[in-house]
């Protein structure tokens, strides 16, 4: 299970060359009474798994990441979403802790979702694979764990989405984790950011090539897909830092179909997002995202009142598309019922993807709200 | 040149019935050296014009707007656009000014714009239509301001685009008008607003009916169109405002394509938006949007020397489309060069759309504004 820094990658805080692996399992039954069976997880890890199988930490991706969270792919220049963080002793330090990190359900990066191949039809199941929930993803991740002979995840930690997954383990599995990292998400999506995905879905159904999911690999709704990445990318960023990046600078390249720098910029992004992603997946994982809801206030409270890890919740003062208010929500109703929690408002001028960029800041509170768990107050921020 | 209410409408406070009438003129040279010929302007005026020609107001409307701003057309059940300002005893009081609106050069609404047809082909210009300024709809306003004999208008007022244009006749024509009334608008875009606009323009023209711009009108790219307002829709209302509205509910039709209230109202306002506007216009004017620009700072205030008339600048908290910052500059700039500029930032929670809404505030601000004219400084709120 350990993992050893390649020569090419001579970082000594990298965790170096990983690869994507596979984990194959009989079964899993969805929320809705659906099976998936076979069950794949794809899925990468980090650093050692302790003898007593007390260290492992699942770090959960968002809407469009994957299981490849920290060090790089053989030839690959970029490391994984979330390398920042994750490394010997960064945030999640890899010298001390096991790290678990895996593609959700419903997506289409290894994991089983509208790409897998039916035994039945010997085709890519499309858009008639079955509707997946964020509970569902987290209980694909607690058969992937326990396979592990894991009993207790010492963190779950996420953003985003991840963050909804890391907060929903609480949820599910209180039992099965000792701390709970959510960043820059919520505890339900606002008609805002149904709306902001409602669109993006829209765009996939408006696509010629649609055909209601059942397209071809050399036939996909690309434009469709392109259309909602451009506008969710739009939501992921904050004025502020779109007017550093770009301003009204005239655009580099795509001059013929936009007048400026944050137009090609996003034409850029949607165009090289169509070629990493599916548009059945994007659905399916943005419905997830919508249809998740643990409530506010009240039925908040009631939500979480099983809950018993201590929890970090992190927002942004410029993540406008998760607003902070959406963390308070959480962090009112853990602290109404009595459960340890360090909130944390970041001034971070990113916007909602701030999660996954670098900060000092941001490395050194996760690491000593980790490193402090025998405190059950925690250290106090902000 | 004055209106009577009709029988039909009865409401003492409204205009009553009426209708757009077209006002052609020989030309108008753009500022990028091409020429409109003719030059046709809908516009439609409310109240009477004085013997001395001195309380004439121009009301400019906003993206998606028309000449046609206060009262009935024949047999229609909604008034006119600014209908809650315009009337008898509203801000806009039609028995003390006489108004005049009219639909932008670029626009579909009547004036010169994509859809007008060609004298050289017989077909309508769509795609070929010259590029069209906000500072070319303004002199489009100007050659009909002065085509009733009005040397000085009274005042110019508007909002979001309909606010830019009343700016920019205090720079283009600072003699010709005594009181300027910005609402919800900018000096110029910034990077995120040009992103909303780009991803719309991206939709249309990713349909598959675009053909360059130069579709027919039984093939246009309505989808293209729908989706760039169902985004667009969203930028134009507050998170507070959706989540009264439409929460987290189930869909109201279109079940079959979306799973929420939020969604289902975006599809309809999409697919009735297709049925008023053309996809060209939409092109066009968006771009007018995104190329405005008079500057920040220093060359913002450099741009309003020459400004003569007084100003009333009104943001509102909720509208993070064209948020409060951008007011303000506008207001320092204005307070740089000593002229008289009343601020008001209001706390309506409907977001960008707010200037249209019914809001007693927000009539008697307006009111008051253009009454106490004699005073330079004008009334002191908030």
């Amino acid at each position: 299970m350990s993992t050893t820094a390649s020569s090419e990658h001579k970082d000594p805080q990298s965790v170096g060359i990983v690869e994507t692996k596979i984990a194959r399992f009989d079964s899993l039954t969805l929320d809705n009474g659906e099976i998936i069976s076979p069950l794949e997880i794809a899925y990468e890890t980090y650093g050692t798994l302790s003898e007593k199988k007390d260290n492992a930490i699942l770090v959960c991706h968002a809407l469009s990441g994957d299981a490849h969270a920290a060090g790089f792919h053989e030839g690959d220049k970029r490391p994984g979403w979330w390398d920042f963080y994750i490394g010997p002793d960064k945030a999640f330090d890899t010298d001390k802790y096991f790290i678990i990190s895996s593609n959700v359900i419903g997506g289409c990066k290894g994991s089983s979702g509208p790409l897998t191949i039916s035994n039945a039809t010997n085709k890519a199941y499309r858009s008639s694979f079955p509707f997946v929930s964020i509970a569902d993803m987290v209980r694909a991740q607690e058969i992937l764990v326990s396979s592990f002979g894991i009993e207790t995840l010492f963190a779950v930690a996420g953003g985003s989405m991840g963050g909804m997954q890391a907060l929903q383990w609480s949820v599910a599995y209180p039992e099965k984790m000792k701390n709970c990292i959510v960043m820059a998400s919520t505890a339900e999506h606002s008609a805002q950011q149904i709306a902001f995905n409602e669109v993006g879905r829209q765009a996939i159904l408006a696509d010629p090539n649609w055909n209601n999911g059942m397209y071809e690999d050399d036939t996909k709704p690309a434009k469709g897909l392109a259309l909602a990445r451009m506008m969710g990318h739009i939501t992921y960023l904050s004025d502020e830092m779109m007017r550093d990046k770009f301003g009204r600078k005239p655009p580099k390249g795509n001059i013929q179909t936009t007048d400026f720098a944050v137009g090609s910029y996003l034409i850029y992004q949607g165009e090289s997002f169509v070629d990493r992603f599916d548009a059945n997946s994007y659905i399916y994982v943005t419905k997830a995202l919508d249809h998740y809801s643990l409530g506010t206030g009240k039925e908040l409270t009631k939500a979480l009142s099983g809950v018993k890890c201590r929890f970090l919740v992190v927002a942004y003062t410029s993540d406008w598309l998760y607003p902070p208010y959406q963390s308070e929500e959480i962090v009112k109703s853990l602290e109404v019922n009595a459960i340890p929690v360090i909130f944390v408002e970041l001034n971070n001028p990113a916007g909602h993807d701030s999660f996954l960029l670098q900060s000092e800041e941001q490395d050194s509170i996760i690491k000593d709200f980790l490193e402090f768990t025998d405190d059950p107050d925690g250290v106090i921020y902000g």
